[in-house]
């Protein structure tokens, strides 16, 4: 129950903030005083300012390769001050808080697939729906001022309210005394990709520094098509699936280390050469 | 006197020197080899090349938040390998170490009114002036070589001085023997508001990474004046004062998490929207 | 031969993997996961993407002023997943980890006048070349999967080989159990300055943030020739040496604080203004 019994508690975090601001410091700040001990990690605070799924997917990329025990403090949070509940979840060993508006959308489990008739499947791709917590996970919201700062502004609960509760919880305070338990939390509709036949359909999730297109379709959805397969994406069409970016010329697709399909252009920018961006349309076929 | 005593040293970093470089890095391989116990802070390296106001402004944003005993290491400093004096300053329970150049304008007691005879007054905004060291605090000139890398650069000061003496400090060396005392220090000139009659008139001191723009007018000067006032910026009006962000549409008026009042976009970029920087008036009346 | 004995390991990680990603965050769980007792330091991650040379100089220019025993973690990768073997490197008391395409290169003891007939004279300027293991180094390939992550992707290696590795390393794992000896290694050719009577040729090897020119000319090139030297780039000449940024007008020449011949903008950004990048040629001769 206690996150840091016998070793560093590790905190990791990731905003929109950027670098140019002391937001991140101060937040920091009032987390070393509250405890002085932890080992605070940064994942990224140059998400797009309130791009709730850019941050979404950065987290679930990360958040797996952290040791048991981990907690992880998310905040973009365009509706700060507002009704929006503060999170704080408990899975498969980890710690999240964040606002519960879809940032956890990759940390929860996945989504149905998209011929489902869950809620999800009858909103838009990426807006937030409403969903029962999903089993196995514990889900509290941050209601306990006692684990606030003194003073809480309205602009800047990162600060003054998730900064404290989460150093607090690296102390080893129970979650149930953070806050009350909440039965149902935001989530963004993540669409799976779509069988039809031997075609699959997906979009682009994300694109990286490198400018590799990171799609919607988990190596797993590819497995039965081998490496003989026809990827369209921007108009363009990419022949057989290489290992590595070095391999072959030009375009190439491949299973990146995000554990999706990927497009790529050896020495170059694939996302610029295709003018592709978060949402764009991905098929792939035998041939 | 120790700052350490009992806990790990906490010692922030501020500086211009960008992520592109191994300037920080250095600095902090300086630091290491002297105390492998400290915990390092970086407040911000994305402070425009050489802008004393902005680092000030941002150091005095974060600082406050930190626990006591922390060490607060800011590097902006145009006039390295010159005459200007590597500070030490003692107060409120926390450490700062910079070049006297008005760097810790914010974190020094704020000025006077605007109409105060004091030779800041004379002074155009922004600009440095001589100025006694504040009751209460304690202020040093890092003269002590004993301390410091045993070859100095004349450019690099930030990591040849002032990362060593700052490691060494955190290791409980005395204030006075890092340095001599001195009797003034170097500020720039914050213009606080103008009050005439029912009007009060500011500046813009700060843009944040959301264009949020931050005036010059604390919470305290507005306290007065309830919620129905008129902002006026850039050649526009805002109406009233708001909560939060996402309270209302277009420009909003709000005291920030900095407690001064901001200006803001919802949804948007306010500074890029208004067209205005550092030091645009800012003028708010009841209506 | 434990790098961490008695005091913290010390690890420091440089990339191109910028800061807008997870890819830094995921490398820092998997080495906390190992040992999370490590002091992780990011030297930058703003490497321009693949691009080997800026790495090794900024490399080259931070590890000295860490304590003995610090493990440096290295990698810009434009062959990651293919035959190219990942370098572990024991010198002058410090750890590093890299891909083997030359990131090392300003580590490793400069290479030999230009004169000289190595092979490295007959490779093009900051091209790569193989190298016998310098005397007194000691050169490792991570062969051994026991330190590796479970699963191995081909396209990060820096988070499932290198990062464990490292980790690994820092709790004492000998060198030898990590992988095997290799006997050569890849450097690219650092053109050593040319000189040809009175006169110096070199060129242009970093330009940082402040777009201070750093060239290829060290401190001991210029010894024998005094203050009054005339420094030549980018078209224009720069009469006499100063000592810091802020004395004389204009374009000012100095030895900065890497040890190298630097040309400078009083106030400005000196690449910028004269149009100069990396390898641009500089001269210097005395008047």
């Amino acid at each position: 129950m206690t996150p840091a019994a016998g070793r560093p508690a590790i905190l990791t975090l990731l905003t929109d903030f950027g670098a140019s601001d002391a937001y991140v410091g101060a937040m920091k700040g009032v987390m070393l005083g509250v405890n002085p001990a932890l080992t605070l990690v940064d994942l990224t605070h140059q998400v797009a300012p309130q791009n709730v799924l850019e941050g979404a997917f950065l987290l679930g990329a990360a958040w797996r390769f952290f040791p048991q025990g981990a907690i992880h403090l998310a905040v973009v949070d365009p509706g700060v001050g507002t009704q929006r509940v503060a999170l704080l979840i408990h899975g498969e060993g980890h710690y999240f808080l964040a606002p519960d508006n879809g940032l956890l959308s990759f940390v929860l489990p996945q989504s149905a697939p998209r011929r489902s008739t869950s809620s999800a499947g009858k909103v838009a791709p990426f807006q937030p729906y409403q969903s029962p917590v999903p089993p196995g996970l514990r889900a509290y919201a941050l209601t306990n001022p006692r684990y606030w700062l003194p003073q809480v502004s309205s602009t800047f609960h990162g600060r003054d309210i998730f900064a404290a509760a989460a150093a607090h919880l690296s102390l080893g305070v129970p979650m149930e005394e953070l806050g009350a338990p909440v039965q149902s939390l935001t989530r963004l509709r993540i669409p799976a990709p779509l069988r039809d036949g031997a075609r699959l359909t997906g979009c682009v999730l994300h694109v990286d520094r490198f400018g590799n297109i990171v799609t919607s379709m988990p190596a797993e959805a590819l497995a039965g098509m081998g490496r003989d397969v026809m990827v369209e994406v921007g108009g363009r069409q990419v022949r057989g699936l290489v290992e590595t970016y070095g391999e072959g010329k030009g375009l190439v697709a491949l299973i990146g280390s995000h554990g999706y399909l990927e497009v790529a252009l050896a020495g170059g920018n694939a996302a610029r050469e295709l003018g592709v961006g978060v949402g764009a349309e991905v098929r792939v076929r035998r041939f």
